[in-house]
């Protein structure tokens, strides 16, 4: 299909496993893929060189936002604050929302790639948020992203026409299902990276390094990024 | 009522006549305001200088974001695209959208405004906006916010916990019932700025300046504008 006649898709990417494994999925249904990241001070910036190299890989357009947030307060941009180690405890598990959790950050990313999805023409929105994080991060809840899609077609022009709307097909999958999803796309999962902690090799103490690792075990692949 | 004890809210505010008569009435109701604003290229930039003497006088704090929107598309920020002159054509208030809509911008705001809002533990977020304006812009409309508050309900830390919501004051009143009462809770209205074009007088002619006419006329009051 020539790229004049396929649909535009803006996909937020941050360089880890599961924004990749949604931009190599929106290519795979046949979407003209234009990658947005952010730059908010998160500690992991290694991610992000990961994305733009992602990105090229698909053949998507990439574009990096530096985005200044004044007010701090989450362990993933406060330097004072620590990175929690292990898997979260139940208790947050079951309700709480853990000290990683960076104010209103979707909300955030996801009204940028609206107005970009708006000056780019583009139908849809991909969020690779999902299922195992959305115990502790209320923004990848499925509810919430209900509710932005409702925010999106009523409260932008492209949405009330009918013409923008968001994705997020990684939902419902587990950490393994997601990587398998991966792999059959031929998603280089040696770019991608999951560490909270920014060091050049993963930590495997944080709760992001455990989940990722728990779920290439279950996946039966081995991760590349160990060589 | 000591600061202590006060319930904070962050309040949007641009300048304008409507940002400033919903900040006097956030005050009003006994709330400890923090004003947000945004320089995001806007041509009408004079009306963010008058934004923090509002806030000063209003006894809130302020601050301002610069917010890089690298993709352009609107009259109000594009300066290959004109100010639309005149009231605008009914066709575009029974449903379409005029040239100064800036794309998702209010989800934009909103967004920051409740990043900002869990940061320093504020329970309510102001914003201006009005029925009138909502016959053109779909983010100014009432089902759009009812969408919003849904977003922070549902996917910030405060707003599960029952302690962010957004409040939107002016929605069912006309310009004329605005400035009534902005006038009765001492709102700086010579303060103010409505125009779209950024020239330092009033142009007269956009469809902001001519909304604002026309509702001082019918409150019966004298815009302080034209000393």
């Amino acid at each position: 299909m020539s790229l004049l006649m396929r649909k535009k898709a803006v996909v937020l990417v941050s360089g880890g496993l599961d924004s990749a494994v949604t931009l190599f999925y929106a290519v795979d249904k046949g979407y003209d893929c234009h990658c947005l990241s952010f730059d908010y001070g998160q500690k992991h910036m290694a991610e992000l060189d990961g994305a733009s190299l992602i990105a090229a890989m698909a053949g998507a357009s990439f574009r990096r936002v530096k985005l200044g947030l004044p007010w701090g307060g989450s362990a993933l941009i406060n330097e004072e604050m620590a990175i929690p180690v292990g898997r979260m405890p139940e208790e947050i598990k079951r309700g709480g929302i853990p000290d990683t959790y960076v104010q209103a950050r979707n909300t955030i990313f996801l009204s940028m790639a609206a107005s970009f999805a708006e000056s780019i023409g583009a139908e849809s929105i991909f969020i690779g948020a999902h299922y195992e994080d959305s115990s502790g991060y209320p923004d990848c809840r499925k509810e919430y992203l209900e509710a932005f899609d409702s925010v999106l077609k009523m409260g932008t022009k492209k949405g009330v026409e009918g013409k923008l709307h968001l994705e997020y097909p990684l939902i419902d999958k587990t950490k393994s299902e997601i990587i398998k999803l991966g792999h059959s796309l031929g998603v280089p999962f040696h770019l991608t990276r999951s560490c909270y902690s920014g060091t050049e090799r993963p930590c495997m103490e944080c709760d992001s390094c455990i989940l990722r690792a728990k779920g290439f075990s279950e996946a039966g692949i081995k991760d590349p990024v160990f060589k």
